[in-house]
């Protein structure tokens, strides 16, 4: 697998933490399944299957025992992710993050709630309910969509082999069949130091066109434009981060909103299409979960939060624009070629001339 | 089927339509499946099963090509309503509206997907995707919650068999289990003539504290705290609100934020436990739908517009807050006493106790 | 000065502070200044006067030092307050909180920087700059607004005299002028005792249509009608929640929500004139300033949260709904009657009628 | 003055109107009061004085009668813009919009008010109330902030002699004394043609850090660093958007959204106190003007609408990153070296360097 940082490019100012990943948050895990088979002619239910689930575990305990603090943003809501109403309202995430396609959302959700019933057999019956977080981009392009390929088992095992350590990136798991300024885009990740803490991004990337695209601001996109095939369908991008600062829900939509300013540096204008989504959390200062009528002994609990000063604001600001950047570019790199439905090919970013032309433009 | 006017009690001071129903507002249809078996001890997963599920249908077209203006307004986030992010980016709806019980809410979204493939065989390959729009409450305190009993057989017949013309309430539909101020609750409706237009409500009510219900604003469910049984669980209350006036997203936000005044009328004081939404379309000016790339001849098209003024504006924020509560007190006139998972029994608001009150308080 | 427990009427079921005013809240003080000058015809610019301002000061320090958190929640944003979009950034008040008349908010925001000023010499200079807070309601029915005759010195000795201690309500301060159901209405105040906790409200209430009054949700206002003079124009309703316990920004704007609970209580429909506005702040935990390019030595930093269970956010959403009632029935039952520009009138709210017909509803 | 294009660079695909400038939209005028007085030591509330004030005028017409559809999008809301909650309930705006320094906006505002007054004499009287619409940077490191120097003659001035056709950049108006990653910024304007529309934008732009500076992508800011004086403290910037297009208030902001990206192009990534905000406003189907009580014989009135497809909007959609970045752009290729308070400079951003950067890494 190839990422950005081997072809001699780097993103920002910042340094990355030992993987350059969104697991280096201590406790982060990230799970794929990939689901590929078929080929030829689109059978709408039926197949080619270029799709998968991706999973990621804010930590290792019981997430809905331990919730984590958690904001969401939407940058364009053209887009089917689910569970945000209850993270803004409450501020916490109480489940694994999944991404998934478009129309796998509701199998997705489905397959969260009964995957949290076997640890949480009390949800539904004394604990409250429990509220799954899907996003999802559309990989239609390659994919047979109507069928709806990622079912019960998938979810879970993305789940259940979430790790820690390096993440597989491109054609992985959520981001299989998708596509990046109409390359072969899919999986990426990035991540930061800042001081003692470390902030960490991991996107499905799908969306864009290939005129667009800058690398470290390089026009690199026109150069391509000639073996430009058939335009995919208007994408999306889901942008997960994640920090071990205590961040608090509020400071955690601040740091989601400079998500698009990663985006933009890539060259998006953010299509009417594409549902550019942030989901961000932070590992801590846990949130325990209450059943139904209980309360604490004491009301008033300590935690810690972060000083919301701009030196320490702006340092972990700068680090979702340099994650985000560097999550899609990864995401870019990693991945190869690809063809489904109907023969369409995702081309990937040849990397050759991608080195030659940040050369050309004095990037690298 | 008893109705709060057959008691005689009137909220308000507008007429309502022919039925006081959401379906008032031409075109739009209600369909309910109701599902009730078992009886006894919980097994979770098998039952007893006391839920189900309401489509409301905004016209008779196809709604994925004849898009309805709406808006969505969360008072309260606690809950699992899913589709939300796309109205409020693109303003509009594309599919019925379902109502179910939270845990059911990605098997009910699922539905919605292939049910809208039928007619759209192009979604997903060539039309773009699809929102489905689910909303839902916690039905536990009677139903196995865990099973998700509603499937896609129950949603497509929600679907299929809505109708115009009288609405079904109390315990029906997504209204089987769901309980207000702790007594039984469920589906209620009501609607307003505003001028030439109609205004109408549709909820699934969900909610409350028994000491704090008012009718008319009398402090009627100060009068049964005796008889109160163990308490069902933090609830929720979804509604929709439909208009054939040709408001648009922005407008139809301000009407939807008007539902929370209907609902504190009833004594809600809104519980943080409590998903409280609001879903409000207009039948008037839909909005096509273009596929991949397609764009009209003219990109400008003719429309109408409500005016802004204060005497049209609060003629309607009226009309909403008469809906709502009459909707309210209708799903709790029309609702009977039902006993569920290990005997818990939802009682039924006893009419001649409340006649009788609101005698006592003037109120009739 | 009548209040509403003066007549005998309770509303809700928690206990009152000592006082029943947001001043209850440790540390809350409230200053009113009450403009009456002229009589007769308007001159537009010259008088009648009938206006002042009220300042609410969270606590006894230099704010812009030790900032409070804070949350802004606009139910209806037909309005001019000012000063909204940094507190929902960066969830803190660094000033006191102005309340006046709809076309002296520029007026008194410039008044507000120039106390700032006073004990903050290094605003603009070395500091950073400063966020005014200002409210408003149009109590143009009565008094010359278009002459802005609130001036710095007023808003300066809102501020320097402030206080702790019982509040004066009526027609005093920001509601000299304003009306409530087209009676005269005004400042109001209460507070809730929720635990170790207190919760305080103050009002600047002036919206309403007579027809609609409710007082302990027996329709007063239809009593009335016989004797409504020309309608006020479309009204408004500032409200400022406090409390102690030590909640966040995302909290308080939950709590902030609730504040429409207890406005419909009183029958508001929240028409389309009114700018109905909730700012809520927390006096524990405060935030200290940064000055520009200035960090802590330590940027986590202890602090403590309030749980968010059930039990205990209920107990302080009811704690809201509660006093924001009883604060404009306060603001109405203060009142007397005022005669303004052209001989207008703002009739007081009969107090002797009022009892009586609370005892007609059974209400007392 | 020198623009962008004069140096021979172009941002983005799309061709600019006919002056490049927010005027190109038919009937949007623009007015610069420049202030600039003394020189040497800061003397708080005496001088030196490097600010203004401008006013965008949406219309030629009366403004309060017939309103303008609008939007607001706040991407970082550490500001004191005033007005914005009106917009965003009613979607509209019916005064010019007025820019000008930090700690003058209550002066701007009630400068407004009383423009206003003059040909709408029923304001506060039986018209209610108007809503000023105030942004502002915070231009401290060259000028006397805490002096409030722009008073009510300046902004009239600003307004009376607003004119269509070329707009004056760099150290005008509301630019005098801003700056722009550490270079001299202010105002900068540009336009795009769409299809029949036009969409214009205009900057106020004050903020960044020197290293951060891109010009088409290329890293420009970094070969500037040697040169760097002390850093002026967190910025801001004011980004106004106009079109003829029939875009509603809901598109409005969907466009608004998108000035972050044409913002995030020129190296920002949002700093903590950098206050960004984002105006936007259509010049079609005017909403009028309904005083106290007025409603129109038709509340149903015919006005044109936008399509919503994707190539519609995407078209917009890349106006508005376009014509952002280009603006800002403009605001420093326009802007001249400006000595301040304490001899505090802002050096222009050299030409020739830049030029031949740009060949550099072959961007020109």
């Amino acid at each position: 697998m190839t990422r950005l940082r081997d072809l001699g490019a780097v993103p920002g100012y910042l340094p990355p933490g030992a993987n350059n990943a969104i697991t280096d948050v201590p406790g982060v895990r990230v799970g794929h399944v990939t689901l590929v088979s078929g080929d030829g002619r689109l059978t709408p239910g039926a197949g080619p299957v270029r799709t998968g689930v991706t999973a990621i575990l804010p930590h290792a305990g019981n997430l809905y025992r331990q919730k984590v603090a958690a904001a969401v943003k939407t940058i364009n809501g053209f887009g089917k992710a689910t569970g945000f109403e209850q993270i803004r309202e409450r501020g916490v995430i109480e489940t694994p993050i999944i991404l998934t396609n478009t129309l796998n959302v509701g199998r997705a959700a489905d397959a969260v709630i009964a995957y949290m019933l076997q640890d949480n057999p009390d949800i539904g019956v004394t604990a409250g309910t429990v509220c799954p977080v899907v996003g999802e981009c559309n990989d239609g392009f390659v994919n047979d969509l109507q069928g709806r390929h990622v079912h019960q088992e998938h979810v879970w095992q993305a789940i259940t082999t979430a790790s820690s350590g390096p993440v597989a990136e491109g054609n992985v798991g959520a981001g299989t069949g998708t596509q990046c300024f109409q390359f072969k885009g899919g999986i990426g990740t990035a991540s930061r130091r800042v001081g003692r803490y470390t902030l960490g991004a991991l996107v499905q990337s799908n969306y864009g066109l290939r005129r667009d695209l800058l690398v470290l601001g390089a026009p690199i996109g026109q150069h391509f434009l000639d073996k430009l095939l058939p335009q995919p369908g208007p994408g999306s991008i889901m942008m997960v981060l994640a920090t071990d600062a205590p961040f608090d829900s509020r400071q955690l939509e601040r740091l989601a909103m400079r998500a698009a300013f990663g985006l933009a540096r890539t060259g998006s204008f953010c299509q009417d299409g594409s549902g550019d989504f942030v989901i961000a959390f932070s590992t801590a200062n846990p949130w325990p979960h209450y059943s139904l009528g209980e309360a604490p002994a004491d009301d008033a609990q300590p935690a810690t939060r972060m000083a919301e000063s701009g030196p320490v604001m702006d340092e972990f600001f700068l680090a979702v624009v340099e994650t985000i950047e560097e999550a899609i570019l990864n995401s870019l790199a990693a991945a190869h070629t690809l063809t489904g439905r109907d023969g369409n090919t995702l081309h990937a970013l040849p990397h050759d001339q991608l080195v030659e032309l940040l050369r050309h433009y004095r990037r690298l």
